[in-house]
């Protein structure tokens, strides 16, 4: 099973006048992690949309719980991982880690959207190919 | 009731390489978002964080459901509102309209935080004054 | 001649920890503002760059003087005129004013970048339509 | 002498619509680059700030010439270094490397400030301590 791993450094660009991340900031370090982590099993995104024609994994649920904030300087830790597979979408699950303790527990629903083949200006939900919910299994 | 209606443009650094905004500025929308509505009420934040001792309104639990992207140079609309008060937590619903579309609803869940009297290293959550969830419900 | 000016509000996530402003967030505003001047003198974004085959209005040169900070809760206004036109590119100044002192001052240095039509994978300079140096001159 | 070189990913929420990077996150890159470049010589920020009885390292000038623009999923890597040390400003020069092309070349200047020891509210630029001199010409 993919389970990805990164560590990032808070910086102080990423905090608010209170001193501590704007929360909105680890929305962009989850984006991140789930590119990663589709990196890490093999498909990285450029490449990935091309190949299988996609416009983007559309995010199109999103949610987190805050348990601890951050401050510059801190080193923390994401983990990202999927836990549900559906016919073309999939959600991922995140956690921030500050030492072993869970500071937000985090979570992107997406889904694999292409082009209609009969009408190329309108999108479309695909399903996701057997190979990478396997590669994800794996 | 307070509603609170601000409208605001996509701009160019909103958005990703797919074209669409990057959902992390949403985010950033939403807190302004609140912002706007609590001055609205008659709490600007620094003074509302000094009137009554606070931390902050802190966040511990947000959501959004996305339901159609915007693009550079639209016009779009978010109109936010209390749906819940608790003795020291409140959830703020938003809105996000294109024309007359609802292109996204989200949530804000949020704590009173001041410092222990007892202590003041250690935070706590503080009530929410009756004043504020009054005028509110005005 | 063209000279915008637009007023803005400085928000608690454009602020760090030490309450004000994280610089590059100016540069995000002072971009907004290039946008919209080029709209005030009929040339908006898409349009212009889809009507001229432009790739974009590439940024060469940049900088900035900071005067004063500024503060979440602020108003703020930033007034933008071009100060030189060459054959393909141009330069913006832009003031950031906190009331009627002079906050910020700053330059953008801009290429109009097209695709070199004998080889669509190369970007060239192309030449600013004359029609667009008479507007703004007007 | 201090030289910080440290490597970073362009990622996707980086980048705009034109699929480079967003100019503005280059200033947070360099921010960032300042901030570590401070730390390799002993000068952690904040420790630094309360140990000097500093408000902070306040920007005055900057400016950026930017050569080649960097997309999604490039590594990329930023070396600074100070160039000159005045009484309480010094400037710091960075580079930004695709490979071994400079892609983009920039400064900041920026000051020590403190508060005035007659009037804590205002602020004052202070002399620079010669040990944070000596440690950086070492």
């Amino acid at each position: 099973m993919i389970i990805n791993r990164h560590k990032l450094r808070i910086e102080w660009g990423d905090c608010d006048p209170a001193g501590i991340v704007y929360f909105p900031r680890y929305f962009e370090m989850f984006d991140v992690s789930t590119n990663l982590m589709m990196e890490a099993a093999g498909y990285p995104k450029y490449e990935t949309l091309k190949r299988f024609d996609l416009v983007g994994w559309s995010l199109i649920d999103v949610g987190a719980k805050f348990i601890q904030p951050s401050t510059y300087g801190e080193e923390v830790e994401i983990e990202s991982r999927v836990s549900e597979w559906g016919r073309s979408s999939f959600k991922i699950e995140h956690r921030l880690f500050r030492g072993d303790k869970v500071a937000i527990e985090a979570f992107e629903k997406r889904v694999w959207v292409g082009k209609d083949p009969d009408n190329p200006d309108r999108l479309r939900s695909v399903p996701i190919p057997d190979e990478v919910i396997a590669k994800f299994k794996d």
